[in-house]
């Protein structure tokens, strides 16, 4: 239960109604949440939602860059309570869109550092970040802003285990490689790591030696559907645990049929309810920040995938209101 | 069994075959279907299918009122015999496709008038009628001509509660009022109506919270997880029990991978599977006329939408020419 | 030449560059201005930008609704200087976007009061308004707005004419209305009106004759192309004359191939180069407001319209801060 | 000017008009048109609509069966008066929609016998046959009954020339070759036939040769460029002359900026208004027939394609009106 | 375990690595591997992968021919091991891309005979094809090569029976008929012959009555779901046995939210997963040839279903490399 | 004329015909020419048509990678004579397809490194490129790989100028910079350079200021409008003169109506016959190479771009087939 104080505060931070003005009136902020700059946000918002426009990490298919723009449009058709959970993030925690980070769309060193210096800020203030991509390569950068005082758990869900060491004779920083280049850091610890729903061919079994050997707990889609979900979602606790944790969801865990509108989509994965069940199940673990990652709308004539990373957010943004509120008490 | 003059009555109107002729070829009426003149539809035919080609009432996204044409167009496809439940419909009832009501796009209550105007005669003449939408707000004229001499039951498969009070400070005909309004006019029984399927973010909890205090039956998509369909269905038959129903099917049921083209699309619904496997558990229940709502073309550049809003039309005929027979006898 | 006060007020309302951060990235308003209350405009900005998504009035496909959205991320493609003018707008007048009037999607005559009361304070502080619509039906209250001390004359150009008296048996507030209607008003000037580009298959003669007997010019597409498009500028011109203007853009009176997405397109329309030949000629005008309409991004995959629309856009801002700067001095 | 009897049955077959009910509701016929069984047809009508849908006879992309319900859907935007013209078709003579012709998908000879046979009674009954198809090969069996009694000159506007002897080793029934077969068959007249906007890339010199040996008169698209329309347009004219003549339209006569949906689309052909204008200059013609082909819906998102040929087809139907009523007086 | 100079010569045909080169770049061979002439193929490799793009025995819309265009495209994507079952078909067996067979697209029976004349030969030499349709008729004449000296097994995943009699009044020769007419021609064992999948509406009863009546194994999809996949799938082992079998699959077996691209989709199909679990069950069945017909590209603007049916092509290929491998031993 | 060896040689690399196997069928080589190893080019053939599937210098919308790919499937399409020109291309020069060159997509300067040198040996051999991109940044690697003895001229036609000295506070290697880098390392002659069709609105005047400070011509859009394209094209005549020139042609330089797929479209832009007409004005020029870059497929539902890239490529194709043989004689 917020202090009056902190009622008075979130409360100043509400989205639009579409009760009131149409969804798809007026600028399409996320969840049609009030813009705020940056600088601004310390000592006014808990939660910070943030675009990151960057795809220049792609190896395959690109898009992701105009994913923030899509996830924004989509986002204006979410409420103020999630009907499943009865979450209502907007009394628990002052939420703001604070805009894009300035990307450099053809350099993703000189992005990294951009990243890296937009979310530092947020960090020091203790305002927890939703972000929503751009590929999967940018969460490497985030990871090392909110990472750096020490090294956070991770639940991954995808279709791929983004653990590679690097492509095309060395290069090492693509969409390909964040969590590797996270861990070698040491702002991640791969024993508080899981990945969920890895599938589809693969070119060598290195890559998922490296992350066994580095003691990545890894659940790929047959060992789910032979399992369960309940189960897998049990052991995902379990390996993250107490401590500070990010989740990473990339919309490729879906299925194509769900979430066509992807770099690098591989057929059979999760569905849409799956999806919403995988995140439900992850209350009460203490999240610090979270991403969408890879929609790429140019690929998805048919919005769906907008739509998902939208609703993916908005279930996010409730795990993420209660872990402020959590410690907040 | 239909008696000797029904059978000779019935064979005159059967749809035409693709064995014969392509069923891309010639104009597009439903099921390929003779058409008619409403007028001349009473004593000739049990079923009538109707087009109601109006969004003037969406909130959201239009496209619903090419719905019409849309569903016609896919309806094509189906053929005579239903392989799963082995219903021919066209050998229990004599159907013919009556064209469209005339509506106004632009004014809404004055296609209130004319859509009730147009199933009065159809009532009195005790011809079921199948419509295709148009947005929910539709259902509701159609219930005030079918529900004027005893209150309906309902089985209603949608996204949302479509029981609010109003929008924009008191605007109350809109496509998220159908079932308040009809309930407020005595053409609804709102204890023998059950609601399938809801899901999403909500703006408040007054809407469920009236629909609850009416004595509606609410089954969110979460309880359907939880309990599984065979629980909920034969909740739904005890809930309607032995009354004239109606059933209204708002396609946004189904999750955005299966029916992308509809106004209101909400992650997390159900599949092409489960739409079929509760219409086909709703066999025995006296339906006097149904609705298939929400089918936006312009919204779906693949036509999947069309395609499942077509076989659940057809599915739907198949429920309502053995409710015919059934009352025959 | 702006006082420098003047300058110094205006310096402050300028374009991000996608020289500095992508165009992709960052919400989308108009042009990527700065955003502004309508209630803080007065004072501050010389024109506002404002989109007015409503399509309730809309007689044939719907989809202009989401015009303003689809236009707001067209224009961030739009830089600081007209290349072929050479005007630079933001120089000349300080430009912001004032947001979307709250339209209530279901009903009309709201929709029509909302939007006076939105445009009324804007004309009172002496603010252009460039809109961007949504249907063609909403030029009428923004007329009634702006023409409410005198009447204004009207360039017009469009496929069609938009002076029905009706449809559906007495409908009178549709999209093919609003010039009618603003006549009868007194708040527009038929004698000083032109239309040019109408073309297509009509439904009657009586539209046109009413028109012509209200001393309204038509210049039909056929004209256009046997006189040329200078001598029916030039025309334009001398029918206009030196009294205050208003400048409404049909975006259908492009041909199909140049903006498919549009409700009522009409094959043999205007090619984009002479779009910008009709703005471009119109310099010296004495313009005291603007709008776009009829952009329907739903019925466009490839976006060109939106693109058309943000581009016609950004030409008349050049044309109307030119008419600011010539009144200011 | 129709005698009195001819006045009242020619008023019996109008179009729907849009301002009485929407041009997107009701089935769509073609232009709104009284559908009516061919064999009904004789004596009550002067122009017969027919659709065909087969594209078993393309060599290159299919999807142009599905042209005739397609142009059906677009041409319900047609009104009753041509504004460009001045020509009222439905004042003229008396049109309906004859449905489909029944076409074997997968049968180029017995769907060339099945034309045939459909139109022939046609011919004999004097009724003008406005067909759309449909590949470019269903003009020849429409030639073979209509030219049967006498050779028929021909306009044909069209990217390709169509008259190979064959493919593939010795296939003789392709879209490239109705007109070599019309020709062999005495059904069309070589020196009264005229090809205009042929372009693009050719496989060999021997089908020009051979077209120019039979006295065909070419005129490519660069020749159209250098001598301008009008002059092309009255070279027709003398090469078609008095006598009975056929027009045939290949929608890939215009650029594919203008008409997408077609299976062999070509660089640089027509715009809308060119098209326009080429009929335009055709009135005064004796045409017996026309077509309008090659309209493949599945290959244009936006549905442009379908609104060209929709509005061809209007703009034929008022030369054939017009062909119809000189011939009564 | 091949033997040393099995994998030197296995060696030799490995498809490009995303990992050194990007997976959209070079020319879209099958999975990336070697392209071949088909005369060069006999002692060189064991498993060629063909495209038979022809549609001309298509009913209802089509598109096909395009399907090995695209599957080629979507097939860039899969990597050299399948991740679910660990095989790595490179190891096992020689694999290249032999090309296209030369269809004649206006010709069904042609066609037949230049498909039977491709195949012969790599049956003759014990080359395993894996071909891409192409409509379902292409799996006739496959038979007829590969079941010469012996009638097959056949495992055929369908929505479909395509064991019709004909159409239109005695054409036999269409996509629905494939079976019957390999039946008939004994290069078929309808005794060891299962379907899985089939459901939908049907025009009559004798189709299915004359499949039971020859002993084919019907599990249509109300079946699957009411018994489960593993005991469908291990029925289907045990109707196969031993012999050589072929496995047909028609990508309108899926769902069309799975694979909308396709000429007859019928709502209530399989998941992707249900596709992966299906494929996988077939492991150390006889397999002799295997076929992924019904993919139609311009009918999906996603293009998911190209994606699926190159991944259902990527697992039967590792089934065929198995069976090749266990055949060498 | 050839010699005669050089006769045989040519006649050895034809496109497959249309004629024998349908256009759509086998892989796509561009113009369905052979595929030939680079190292193997020398001596070999006189016309190498490679890809560079690269955007990842692209500051706007990506998309331009897949353009090979695109191309390549559009110019099946294309036939063995210009029907305008008459230039058989095949009969004058040995042309093959040399695939693509290996990028990295993720390092732009790796790139131009990797380009540069996959095109230094054919220049060597005196193999003339004809690439396809890719972005615009790719002809600047070109340039150098071609310009490296001595300074190249220029014919350019785009909408932009390309000559920025760099973006994002020093970012140098973008789409934007690829002249003023070529103009700098001395490998173009910025004399003898000519920017055609460049329009819309810019961000500043510098760029302009500095390439009309190196001599560069430039011909905006509004100046071929007020002078006509014959007078343009003579001044590009006499400004590259008789030197070695190399033509690149950006495909947004056309209207987006007739070129929507690229990541910067302006409107505005030149009609396709345009197009043409400026290709087929530089007959005798002495092309040394030349590029179409831009195309960008998934921003181009209806395919029209990749069919515009692939037929100017046909088009220059033709005129460095004379430059060859000029070159020859």
């Amino acid at each position: 239960m917020p202090s009056e104080a902190d009622q008075e505060r979130i409360a100043r931070y509400r989205p639009l109604s579409g009760m009131e003005t149409p969804r798809f009136s007026g600028l399409a902020s996320f969840m049609r949440l009030p813009v705020m700059e940056p600088r601004e946000a310390p000592g006014r918002i808990d939660i910070g939602l943030v675009g990151i426009p960057f795809d220049g990490a792609t190896t395959n298919r690109p898009g992701a860059r105009l994913g923030p723009r899509g996830v924004r449009e989509a986002s204006t058709g979410t409420r103020a309570r999630n009907a499943a959970t009865g979450i209502a993030p907007y009394d628990l925690a002052a939420c703001a869109d604070l805009g894009d980070v300035p990307v450099n769309p053809v350099d993703v060193a000189a992005t990294a550092r951009a990243i890296e210096a937009f979310y530092r800020p947020l960090a020091q203030a203790g305002i927890v970040p939703l972000s929503v991509g751009g590929d999967h390569f940018v969460t490497y950068p985030v990871l090392r802003a909110l990472g750096r005082t020490r090294p956070l758990g991770l639940i991954h869900i995808d279709a791929h285990s983004d653990t590679d060491d690097g492509q095309y004779d060395g290069t090492r920083l693509t969409h390909g490689t964040p969590f590797r280049r996270a861990i070698e850091d040491g702002v991640l610890d791969p024993r508080r790591m899981v990945q969920i729903g890895l599938r589809g061919s693969t070119d060598s079994v290195d890559e998922l030696d490296w992350a066994l050997g580095q003691g990545i707990r890894i659940v790929p889609m047959e060992a789910v559907i032979d399992r369960g979900l309940p189960s897998v979602l049990a052991e995902a606790r379990t390996v993250v645990g107490d401590g500070p944790t990010y989740l990473s969801f990339d919309v490729d865990a879906l299925d194509p049929a769900y979430a066509p509108g992807t770099g690098t989509p591989e057929m059979g994965g999760f569905t849409s309810r799956e999806a919403l069940q995988i995140l439900r199940a992850l209350r009460g673990i203490d999240l610090v920040g979270a991403d969408v990652v890879e929609v790429a709308p140019p690929l998805d004539p048919s919005g769906v995938t907008a739509l998902v990373g939208a609703t993916l957010a908005f279930e996010i943004l409730c795990l993420l209101a209660e872990a402020v509120a959590a410690r907040r008490d």
